[in-house]
């Protein structure tokens, strides 16, 4: 089976983009000396996690518990769930670390934290720390992160944050500012923690830019990071990765050619409605297009209209190239995570149009 | 098992509000004189498309060809599949129809036009009419309908156009007046080419703010439309849908409050991102925020920010309401289209807490 035979639209994975990410980003641990604890919220597939798990001490990173019991049933069970726990959700936490997985949780909050202690299964749990994103986490001056501490009583393991805000950073310069700021921030609350009497095992941060551009993870005992395996257009556009290392596209088929514009069958749900590139240098609309080969196409055309089924593609400046309907095009999305949750599969390649292989992903809660 | 015990993020469907929309939208077809072609494309359920089916002739419409297969294999064999056809999907067609359903195909390309007319299987076909959005389409002036009608030969059955463009729409008499110009393009396209002797018993148009607003649905045999079933925020506030008609909610939970931030556990991929309320008079975010009950909630909150998984929900003025974590809360979509394809199946209440059905839903390609 090659690329021209696939229905589309579809998702095409190149594995040589793939493990060359992967290696990337482990040698930069490995320098700085922290192992890594993929976050698989971007790929959601056993395989994935396979190949990022080289290396490492086995332990991965989740964003639903729907992916924590799919990776636990492949056999992973060190699973940091990255997302603050609420207590309607701890039984299920127990239940899957009763059958063999090793699930710890993170929490911001007091009523979470008593619900933690309380819980008959002994679930361990991270105090997530606000670095500066401003979303969820304890800022470090908080006297509330000694109360958590206390609540939580030995089910407490460690601290851990994420500087989400390094996707706000526009040079590397920033984003290297961005990773100290997350490093010192949770290694500060983890001695702040250590002074008060508690053991403090687990010191967890992580971002695909700051992982990236960090020059220091002195304290950290693990590292988190997720988009670097595929890659995508905003991650480009904030030189955190190589345009031309993205592994992730959706292959589509020119569907119609009314009056001179030119429509494709990957719209809003085959690319997602991610904008993100919308405030970067470079503007891709829904997404870059390439041709069935990879290689840029139509002068540097974009998706610039997303319908639900349709997208328009706006031509770059002087293309003159003919694209009759059913001509095979890829898309770059702007944002991987997104347009690979609305696919069920990966079409594997490696570099060339054969598909070597099919992985399965899964989705939802 | 009730509203409180759900997993979440999940989707919740009141059937209530569901079958009156559909009778609402049956209704109007009704006097109008018009039978309703649903398109399943919203819905994507076949406990749905049965509700919507109810006094009409039968048949459906699609977006892919995976509802097609979905939609044939349980047992609604009449569906005209929408979005432009390319060659290459033409033995799918075929033999789904050679299964017993009877897919008909729209095409706006010459190319497509021949392989239509020579692929073995008598696939019948429309030709697709731009009436304005400037999507998919021939402009009903250029003689390429004339040479599209020629290549189809007895392959052609009919004419079909969407008025995409009435979501540009801001008042009911715009939309009235985008309603009379899909009606009188496509009808006028029917009787072009019945003049120069083709046989045209398909003349068929639709969208539903159309569906709504239009004062009369002369010369069509039939008339399409799909979010109706469901409404969302942007229909209501383009005045095609009552806001409390909206069938469709995202159940969520408080999972944090951070620095006086509230966050849920509905983000960019449980409510997607799309944003089509931003234009319009009131700028919903992410979707607004209910109660459990599906009543206001926090003086009109918004979901003003969606990471991943995380919403970030900003309170209305003077909201004083206390939402400790675990507080559940639903979320009303932007566009329902897209918030129901990231789940798997619908939690159906009717107009109260009790969940008394679980309808599946199908997505991808």
């Amino acid at each position: 089976m090659k690329l021209a035979d696939l229905p589309t639209p579809c998702l095409v994975l190149d594995r040589q983009k793939l493990l060359r990410n992967i290696r990337s980003m482990a040698g930069n641990l490995a320098r700085l000396q922290v192992p890594l604890r993929p976050h698989m919220k971007t790929a959601k597939s056993i395989d994935v996690a396979r190949l990022a798990l080289s290396g490492q001490p086995g332990g991965i990173t989740v964003s639903t518990l729907a992916e924590a019991e799919y990776f636990a049933s492949h056999g992973i069970v060190d699973i940091l769930y990255a997302v603050g726990i609420v207590p309607a959700k701890l039984d299920q936490v127990a239940r899957l670390n009763a059958s063999g997985a090793n699930v710890t949780v993170i929490t911001d909050d007091p009523l979470s934290a008593d619900a933690i202690a309380a819980h008959p299964a002994d679930i361990k749990a991270l105090i997530e720390i606000d670095c500066g994103e401003q979303r969820g986490g304890v800022l470090v001056a908080e006297d509330l992160i000694s109360e958590l501490a206390n609540r939580l009583g030995s089910n407490l393991i460690g601290v851990m944050t994420h500087a989400g805000h390094s996707y706000q950073g526009r040079s590397v310069a920033e984003i290297t500012q961005i990773a100290e700021l997350e490093r010192s921030h949770v290694v500060y609350a983890a001695q702040r923690l250590r002074n008060e009497g508690h053991v403090i095992s687990v010191v967890s941060a992580g971002s695909s830019p700051t992982g990236r551009h960090a020059e220091t993870m002195s304290g950290l005992t693990e590292f988190r990071a997720g988009v670097y395996m595929f890659g995508d257009l905003f991650q480009a556009e904030i030189e955190t990765h190589a345009r031309d290392s993205i592994a992730l596209t959706v292959l589509t088929s020119v569907i119609g050619q009314p009056s001179g514009r030119l429509l494709i069958d990957a719209g809003a749900l085959a690319l997602s409605k991610d904008r993100s590139t919308e405030l970067t240098p470079n503007d891709f609309g829904y997404g870059l297009v390439l041709d069935i080969h990879g290689e840029p196409a139509l002068g540097g055309a974009i998706v610039r209209k997303a319908y639900q089924e349709h997208g328009v593609v706006e031509p770059g400046p002087n293309s003159m190239i003919a694209t009759p309907v059913g001509t095979r095009l890829r898309v770059l999305p702007n944002h991987a995570c997104l347009t690979a949750a609305a696919h069920d599969r990966y079409h594997v390649i490696d570099g060339l149009d054969e598909i070597v292989a099919v992985w399965p992903r899964m989705n939802g809660w």
